[in-house]
C-alpha cells in the first residue's frame, strides 16, 4: 500500500478508536498531503463530515487551480455527496481503498473525466466489516439506509 | 413566495450581512422548518458549508424514514456536492429559488426521482447579481472555478 493510502487508512483507525466511522481520507497536492481527515458522524454529530468531506474541509480554501493537481485518497469507494465534492472543485484523480462493502459513484466521476482507481486493500476491507458487523445501524445511518 | 422559500432567503441575507456568500436553505419536515443554514465560506473558511449543507448539518442526525419526507429549500440551484448530498440522503423534492445565475444538477436530481421545482424568484436572483457584481473571485471560488 503507497504512503497516502496508509495515511488515509491511519485516519480511519483513528476514527474508529473515537468510537466513530472507520473512514478516512487524505488530500495530495504534488506529493505532499494538504488535508487529512475522517468521518465525524459520531464525534461531532455531524451529517456532512464523512472522510472525504473532512479532509478537503481539513485543507481549509485552497485555489482552484490547486485542486486541479491534486488526488484524494480514500478509503472506501465515495458516496454521492463525496463525489459530488470531488467533480465541484475539479479533483482529478480519486485513489479508493476498496468497493466490496459500498459501491459509491465511481461510474458517474468516470464518466465526468475524473481518473478512478481502486486498490483493493484487504486492510481497509477488513476495518470496514468489523465496523459493521458490531455497529449496523450507524453505517446504514450514513449511507442514508 | 411562500413561507420557505422565504426563510431560505432571509438565511441568504443573513450570510450577506456577515459578509459571506448569499445563498440560504431551509430543510422542512411535514410542514415544519428542522434545519436552516447559509453558506459559510467566508464566516468560518468552510469549503463544504454551502447553504444545503448549512440546513443539512443544523438539523442534526435525522432517521433515514424523515429525510424520505422532507423537501429542502434553497435560493439558488444545488451544485455537485449538494444535489449528491440530497441523493444520499433520499430528500424526494428541491424547491430552487433562481436557476439563472448558477445552473446546478437538476438534471441528475431528476433522473434520480426527485422532484424539482424552481420558483424563479427575482428577489433571490438579484441578491446574487449584486453579490457577484461585488466580489467575483469569492463566488468563482465558491463553485470551483
Amino acid at each position: 500500500m503507497d504512503e497516502f493510502m496508509e495515511a488515509a487508512l491511519a485516519e480511519a483507525r483513528k476514527g474508529y478508536a473515537e468510537g466513530g466511522i472507520p473512514i478516512g481520507s487524505v488530500l495530495v497536492h504534488q506529493g505532499k498531503i494538504i488535508g487529512r481527515g475522517h468521518n465525524r458522524r459520531v464525534q461531532e454529530g455531524s451529517v456532512i463530515l464523512h472522510g472525504e468531506m473532512s479532509a478537503l474541509e481539513n485543507a481549509g480554501r485552497q485555489l482552484a487551480s490547486v485542486y486541479r493537481e491534486c488526488t484524494i485518497y480514500t478509503t472506501l469507494s465515495p458516496c454521492s455527496m463525496c463525489s459530488g465534492t470531488i467533480l465541484l472543485y475539479g479533483i482529478p484523480r480519486v485513489v479508493i481503498g476498496e468497493n466490496k462493502t459500498f459501491m459509491g459513484e465511481e461510474a458517474w466521476l468516470r464518466s465526468k473525466g475524473v481518473a478512478v482507481e481502486v486498490v483493493d486493500s484487504a486492510a481497509c476491507h477488513q476495518l470496514m466489516q468489523e465496523f459493521i458487523q458490531r455497529k449496523p445501524d450507524l453505517w446504514n445511518e450514513d449511507i442514508g439506509v
